[in-house]
């Protein structure tokens, strides 16, 4: 076994350790041990390792887990890390921070004009956002791992670069270089990923996805457009460049209105956001999404018509497509997040009337349900993401732990039961 | 090492050197040490064993290969093995071998007016078909290793049954169980599988799709039905309940007659065949397809009105569609199948042209391919199952085998280069 197995099979069971913890909460040692299979001695030598790298801690709890005599148990540690989370709407900018119990430890934004402005403006915004929250988890002795920056388009994963955003009118926008550019030297990675698919993996982590591995999250953005996260198997969908989930432009029509895409007839313009404010007669009435959402709710409970009329064409149109999808797709569920979820009572029934039309609907029923992180989603699924990465790599944070350790279990393990699975499926 | 483990890693290496040979055919055995990083003594302990079990000959080539002084080379054996398909369209029965080197070893069909049939007639006559094929190999001393039914219809493919099939109008039909029944004991095992899925995978392994990794097969049937099967990372994409791929039932129209599935506004009663002859004024000039697709396309060339017209119909539908399709999946390509296939120089240029608008065109642009095995593509896929399993898992056939030869090589091999890859990804 040369030295990079050894370390590979470390990092390997580190993983699994916390993972195990982050899936099932406070844990003894000795309850690691019997549910994961490994033994207590590499348990307690890999744990060890887990609180010096600052990634669990001691519990104040006892006698958790499910055999032997009460012992102390130990859980992810909230203090030590945490994942940044950048994102721009039409409408927003926003910075959010989590740690790695998933508490929010750092939530700002700012109401923007973001399709007026010119891109590095924005993104000198969104850059001292990020300064601030950076400047925040200084002071609080907070280790940053990573920031994501979540787009509502199609974005180069590999590079960072937003290939087009139609509804911000941006192209060709190197979203990453130009941030990294603003914030200068960072101990940690940039990323930047579309906003639908990391709602998507925020639903599955943390949301109405957890018990599910093939769902699509439908993201109605408070804007123009409509866009989808798939998760297929409990991992993202990407499609072969990685620029799949464009629902909003599913075509519901050969006529209609040319979309910003440069077709006709895409779902977004007769189920976007807003669509439904034009046709519900809220155009204007105010600037804040939240404000024109309470007037269009507080509308749509006194039975006014043409409100009830624009959500009823809304419903119409967005179960028409999402029938299409469940018939190409065939998913457990369909999640709906953004204004869709903000507007589930006068949705969801349509939804659920029309999903029994998928040819598949006698045997395999597609669910609709509700996002349960709401206008979080996407920025939860930012921040979360580099946290994800180090409960998948433990050894890459705490540098000081990484090389001269003696590596007392030589061989790759694997779970037991089928039960212990990686915390992003759960 | 157990004795189990030993049996694994005899059999990874088995089907890493036949699935190489299968993949860039006559090989000497020095070649095939030097491409997999086997050593020499262990691949000819391996072809000697291949031999055994009749996968693989002697060829009468020599000199092959890269590297070396002039040896012989081997070769998949084609008169050893066959897999046979079934399939049941519309309009058409259908038993169809292949052996391993991917010839047809026997095709026989018979024009049915399946829909109007009672299923367990039809199956009665299919397995009459079947029991032809199987007489044939008997004959020609050609073991059958496994047959596949192809259905046009969400098929449960862990029982072998038929949930639906609307365009048949089958429902609930345990076809798998049926065939058994009147087969009586095979010494193979009987799958069934949805049609489009099969021939996307044939378009995988020998067609169109043979250098993608990413692309749906668009499924034109001769009859009232669309399909689709999609091919993600070099496998099927089945869904939560492996019932994926029903293109057809993508709603292009909220109204339009209603559909055999129950909804309205079904992409199938546009584009689909029945349809277009429909349209074009052919309904009924013809019993078999073969015959009005003549016409469609002697009219087509000469430039009769309402023929284009109705072709141009078809090609608005459908590329609108798939427009829709691949701003969702984002596929490295649509490869058009059955009648699309067939009249596809009225197609390809209008899909082409709005292909375009997807999103994603300007950097990962969707190409329009036709299926290179046309009205073969489903069956050859149901026939190429079986013999894909034991590429896979040389080991399930030729059992003299299978128990007492000693195990020179020991470890799990890992190819050395990339591009030894499954056969089924080349």
């Amino acid at each position: 076994v040369s030295p990079l197995d050894q370390r590979a099979v470390r990092q390997h069971n580190l993983s699994l350790v916390i993972r195990h913890v982050a899936t099932y909460g406070v844990r003894s040692r000795a309850a690691i041990a019997v549910e994961t299979g490994l033994n207590k001695a590499t348990v307690s030598s890999l744990v060890a390792e887990l609180i010096g790298r600052g990634l669990v801690v001691e519990s104040a709890h006892t006698n958790v887990g499910t055999v032997g005599r009460p012992s102390r148990g130990v859980e992810l540690a909230g203090n030590q890390i945490a994942g940044i989370g950048l994102c721009i709407t039409e409408k927003h900018l926003r910075a959010y921070g989590l740690d790695l119990t998933g508490a929010v430890r750092f939530d700002e934004s700012l109401v923007r004009d973001n399709p007026s402005t010119p891109p590095h403006e924005v993104l000198t915004d969104l850059a001292t956002l990020a300064s601030d929250a950076l400047a925040a988890f200084e002071r609080e002795r907070i280790t940053p791992v990573g920031v994501t920056v979540a787009l509502p388009g199609l974005v180069d994963m590999s590079t960072g670069k937003l290939f087009v955003a139609p509804n911000l009118n941006w192209s060709e926008i190197p979203v990453v270089d130009l941030l990294r550019e603003r914030l200068g030297s960072v101990g940690f990675r940039i990323h930047a990923e579309n906003d639908a698919n990391l709602a998507a993996l925020a639903e599955l982590w943390d949301g109405a996805g957890r018990r599910l591995r093939d769902f699509v999250y439908v993201d109605g953005g408070f804007g123009a457009g409509v866009g989808a996260g798939i998760v297929a198997g409990g991992e993202l969908f990407r499609g072969a460049a990685g620029l799949a989930g464009e629902f909003g432009h599913t075509r519901v029509s050969r006529r209609g209105p040319r979309c910003r895409c440069g077709s006709r007839g895409c779902l977004e313009n007769f189920a976007g956001w807003d669509a439904l404010i034009r046709r519900a007669g809220l155009n204007g009435t105010g600037e804040d999404s939240v404000e024109i959402l309470d007037v269009l709710r507080a509308r749509a409970e006194a039975g006014e018509r043409r409100t009830l009329e624009a959500l009823s064409e809304v419903a119409s149109w967005l179960s028409l497509s999402l029938v299409s999808l469940t018939n190409l797709l065939g998913p457990q569920a369909v999640v709906l997040g953004g204004c869709y979820a903000a507007l589930s009572e006068w949705l969801v029934p349509r939804v659920e009337q029309d999903l029994r039309l998928s040819l598949s609907a006698p045997w395999s029923p597609c669910r609709v349900l509700v996002s349960e992180l709401g206008r979080e989603a996407a920025i939860r699924g930012a921040a979360g993401l580099a946290l994800h990465q180090v409960l998948h790599d433990p050894t890459a944070v705490g540098g000081s732990f990484s090389e001269d350790r003696p590596y007392s279990d030589r061989t790759m393990f694997t779970p037991r039961t089928s039960s212990v699975r990686l915390a992003a499926g759960e």
